[in-house]
């Protein structure tokens, strides 16, 4: 079920060569295989005229020059000292709704973090907004986020200042989960001011990126960082934007994958809601309170199996995530620090693996307590392993 | 073209006699005409159990009881003594669009000031909400009302504290036209703090109700009020309401009359645009400014002729009309002052037939002043009478 280990050698060193979100890479990494691809730029005597059809030689040459110096051992050992790892499609953990974004799918993903980043993603909503937000987006973005968190909803967002900030803190501060996901490399702490929230994610929450360890921003990687968080998530919340902000370009891809677009109303007299309006005024739906996010993105159903991927029977489940599933009592709601005792676990690492539990089924958050989902009826089969 | 002398008298005496919205009166007049329902409730030996097929008998009594008591020439002669007027369907400025509300059509409609009441409704806004309105509220209704003056639009609204007043001043206070659709009779201002601002509005603009002179308002008349605004308008924009405010009913009412229905955002935190929310949530369409409201309601064409009612040719134009439209300069704006001089009319005046003459298609506003409508190509016939 895993990747080749190769794969992910060669998507890693590729991770260092190629931009996010390059089509034409895209492109050639479907006709020629990760490895394939990396072998051909690493070819001493180059790559003919019709190696990569449609693509200038300046963009292979480009590849070609960073193929010479890309060191994926190195990366995968730095990340791994870091407590991180590099996923690959074909892993289990890899979060398939990335593939709806066709030749611009990342190559892959580090990430640093205790939790599941795909169980996590298919319980995940994006809340993101303008850096220089009023007192009233960011009020509104950690009321939202930690909304989102209490009915075991995962806050997803860019780590940056203003919007993101509140919402990843709004969903910490509630007991949540969030993930970061930056536009640089996952040991870059970017912004310098938000060192400490993003080292706080890392351990209670999951930060990911494109974008090798040492590698810093741009304004082209903010743009297309967007999209990862776009098609990672159920759906998009815009809290605050002014017109042509990058959030909006989030919102736009999301529509475009058919994720939900929603966004926060604000007083018309405010310039940072005036991209928010003109959203709203087109395809996204105005939203208020999480609940009325909730409403929609889990409109299949609120604790129904996830749409994409199996309903793992429970003895399925990975050790760890099985210990804390045991950790629950049988008919009551217990809170995190008891349930850590029992599972003998880091209250972090538990967290993760209750929200990952959580994306699967097995269990619902209750007020500040978990407690495990009925399961009289038709869910009985998966709890008990059944079929 | 106008309605038998018979009918207006035997409205008037029904308007007296018969609650507004009474879809039983409505049926009642259907069948029997307006002086054959009222001979019914006049006569003395009464009606027969199946003259009002399934309208109770308490209901029938009390008509019976206000009929004896109805003195419809003398209503007629106060209301005439204010300079206002009683309008009755058939009349050339019944606004027909009331039709739309069937059985509920307004009986009539006492009418005080200068203007003509379906040329201006042709090209009509209502804007609405909460008594209780924040300064938010105030400063949104007056600016969005002023720049509807502004496009030659006319604001329509209930001259109630709050959203209400804000927009009739923000429409005065631009030189612009406002209706005040009232819950009671023409000749009584409530709220009383708005004496002097209906006042104004008799002079400016129009005042119009349902209820005969010196009839009072109650809960039950300030919501069937709404139907008429919502009806009267090509759409209804809400500013600031709570749940269950009385402005929803007009926006649902617009709705289903199938006129546009509008809502101006406000913060999340504020329980006053917390209705506006929920109707945004719904069918309404999101405006921030009088530009995206015209966009809206405008969308058959800014300059286009009214969708309803014939486009007048400039000869059969009524002779105080067609002298304002004399008075304006060939080729270039004048001021409303100017205009006023050289039409030998009172500003108030002038203005009431410039507005109706802009829903005619004859005239364009232009800034503070007002010009002929470029009128090359196909509108020169209409100009100059031909066909």
């Amino acid at each position: 079920m895993t990747a080749p280990p190769g794969d992910r050698l060669a998507r890693a060193a590729l991770s260092r060569i190629v931009e996010p979100g390059d089509e034409h890479a895209g492109r050639a990494l479907r006709r020629h295989g990760p490895a394939g691809l990396l072998g051909l730029l690493r070819a001493p005597e180059g790559a003919g005229p019709d190696t990569f059809p449609g693509t200038g030689p300046r963009r292979v040459e480009g590849w070609r020059h960073r193929a010479r110096t890309a060191e994926p051992e190195r990366d995968l050992d730095h990340v791994g000292r870091l407590g991180g790892r590099f996923l690959v499609p074909g892993d289990p953990e890899w979060p398939r709704q990335l593939d709806d974004l066709d030749d611009t799918r990342p190559l892959g993903l580090w990430v640093r973090g205790p939790a599941d980043l795909r169980g996590w993603a298919l319980r995940s909503v994006a809340v993101v907004g303008a850096r220089a937000c009023t007192p009233y987006g960011a009020h509104t973005a950690a009321a939202l986020a930690a909304g989102l968190a209490e009915r075991g909803w995962v806050v997803v967002s860019g780590a940056a200042f203003g919007v993101d900030g509140a919402a990843h803190r709004g969903a910490l501060g509630s007991g949540g989960a969030t993930v970061a996901v930056l536009a640089c490399g996952v040991d870059v702490p970017y912004p310098r001011g938000h060192a400490g929230l993003i080292g706080r994610i890392a351990e209670q929450g999951l930060v990911v990126g494109e974008l090798p360890p040492g590698a810093h921003p741009t304004r082209g990687r903010f743009v297309l960082r967007n999209r990862v968080i776009a098609a990672l998530t159920r759906g998009t919340v815009v809290v605050e934007a002014a017109y042509r902000s990058g959030s909006l370009v989030t919102a736009r891809v999301a529509a475009r994958l058919g994720r939900h677009t929603m966004g926060v109303p604000g007083p018309v007299t405010s310039g940072l809601s005036a991209g928010v309006h003109e959203l709203l005024r087109g395809e996204a739906t105005l939203v208020t309170d999480a609940a009325e996010v909730v409403e929609l993105v889990g409109a299949v159903g609120q604790l129904a199996p996830p749409r994409r991927g199996p309903v793992l029977p429970r003895d399925l489940l990975a050790p760890g995530t099985a210990r804390v599933l045991e950790a629950l009592p049988g008919r009551s709601p217990a809170a995190l620090s008891e349930i850590a005792v029992r599972a003998g676990a880091h209250p972090d690492h538990t967290l993760a693996k209750l929200y990952e539990l959580h994306s699967l089924g097995f269990v619902e958050r209750c007020g500040d307590d978990w407690q495990l989902t009925n399961t009289r009826g038709e869910g009985s089969n998966t709890r008990h392993g059944g079929t």
